[in-house]
């Protein structure tokens, strides 16, 4: 059967694809475009979920398994997909390391006093009345207990940190002390030292965060968003801060992005922003593959129960 | 009994000795040389540890118990406490926690290229081409297996990095994947991502790190010194990061402290550094004060097994 990769893979990864499973034939392309004269005769096509239109799968009328290897679904044609019975798998769950990392970053960061040793010791000042910090025993609120939340919950009881857990229904997970349904969020948010936003964007989360969720946190707080951007609007966020509701944002996503150029976060002495960076990782793709390997064994053998199958209906 | 504090201690902390222990005389003084009236009369001495000399113990003539709210004893009267078998705790593991966060911050620092993302939101450059990486799965030798290595060993596991520990013995210790004695040290740099030095100065110690050591380092390591600075001497460190041995180094203590104006560390582009900074926290006094605390009710009762309880000639 043929497989092709409208996705940019490291000769590395091409070459053990092709030694481990002989049985396999495999292209790799630079876009799907590239990919044109082959459509008709593609099984298996691996992709970052972005290039995918009811055309592609119009033409691709041999279609019978799309490996995404991004978590993000939002622009899949599921209508002319479901119609196929095409099986959908992604790579939900490799974010959650690299995301778990770069909330912890963050909070050392600050509660450490890094910039301020940065500066000092650019400016060669042996400046030993810097009031540091530990985040041990502190309180996070995570608002999201998905992998993500669940891994970042995890890490931060290794620090001894309280660990509040906010979704849809509230029920238990694993390395959370208490979880909350979202209805009683603000609730939450009373004696957090962190808080973190991992939702995605939906109607459900869109301008979640209120002024009145702000004025709830402790004022010494720090709110950290690596969901989505539209989970708080800048204008709230910014009065928070101006405010003194809360101490500090961290901010890796924008309700614009790229955030434009003078745009009041850039310069905000209270805002550490990071362009949508905090779900990279060099071990990505490495991941993603592991994931497509192991379905790719299951397809050949004809069995099922695939890791990360998506649910056609409800999209993920 | 008159408990003497020679050390700063906070209203809060002095109320609650006095409020808890009402048996007890407590007298708080900013200095030794302030009691100066009042040394015949002390039984209990609450001290940083550096003030006191020969000529103190001589007149403090009841003096039964020193409590050293720090782990350092090099200046401690060692020979006249011992002459009058005077009883000596200290506040050891006082600092794992805030050395443990400071080694963890560090190198999530350097590896989630905190300070490119810094200097770019000061240009407001949304750029994403900047490589980041995970410290997740790597390798970490810990040179220093006692209480400040064990923590920073059992954080480390959070994230799955293999712990590599060097002790005088190599006996096992917890948290650690392996241990190994410190004259086979340069057999477990060779495939250390993170190399952290906690070693106290002594003749074993000085020294310890010569240039064929980091030469067995990979060249991408970091090298992080919380220990003592004479552990390598600066000369040989600019020469492994000149010659591209290490990535980076990263260093809290120094030969000389201050570190002077001019030293070649403050503007080398593969050297983060703070001031000797790593130890504190605001939890530094409040944790001594509960290790003086139970001490004091043993004492009270006349029962030993005292906690951190020094051995004289050993001196820790």
């Amino acid at each position: 059967m043929l497989v092709v990769s409208s996705a940019l893979l490291t000769d590395g990864v091409r070459a053990s694809l092709i030694n481990d499973f002989p049985d396999q034939t495999f292209e790799f392309y630079r876009s799907i475009d590239e990919a044109s004269d082959r459509y008709p005769y593609i099984e298996i096509l691996i992709t970052y979920g972005e290039d995918l239109t009811p055309f592609h799968i119009r033409q691709m009328s041999k279609l019978k398994w799309i490996m995404v290897i991004s978590a993000g679904m939002d622009l899949m044609p599921f209508a002319e997909i479901k119609e196929r019975n095409i099986l959908v798998t992604n790579a939900k769950g490799i974010h959650k390391i690299p995301m778990a990392e770069y909330a912890i970053s963050m909070f050392l960061h600050l509660y450490h006093k890094q910039p301020i040793f940065y500066e000092n010791q650019k400016k060669q000042a042996w400046n030993r009345n810097i009031l540091v910090n530990e985040i041990t025993g502190k309180t996070m609120t995570i608002v999201g207990t998905g992998e993500i939340g669940q891994e970042l919950a995890r890490i931060a009881k290794a620090f001894q940190i309280k660990t509040i857990g906010v979704s849809r229904n509230g029920e238990p997970k694993d390395y959370f002390d208490e979880v909350y349904p979202v209805d009683e969020l603000i609730t939450t948010l009373k004696h957090a030292d962190f808080i973190v936003s991992i939702l995605p964007s939906t109607n459900e989360t869109k301008y979640l965060f209120q002024l009145a969720h702000f004025k709830a946190m402790p004022s010494h707080s720090i709110f950290l968003n690596m969901g989505r951007g539209d989970v708080v609007s800048s204008d709230v966020l910014l009065s928070a801060l101006n405010t003194n509701q809360i101490a500090h944002a961290v901010l890796d996503v924008f309700e614009t992005e790229p955030l434009p150029k003078g745009h009041p976060f850039w310069t905000h002495e209270k805002v550490t922003m990071t362009p949508h960076k905090s779900s990279h990782s060099p071990m990505y793709i490495p991941r993603a593959i592991t994931i497509f390997r192991e379905n790719l064994k299951k397809y050949s053998k004809g069995s099922s129960n695939f890791i990360n199958e998506i649910d056609i209906d409800r999209g993920y």
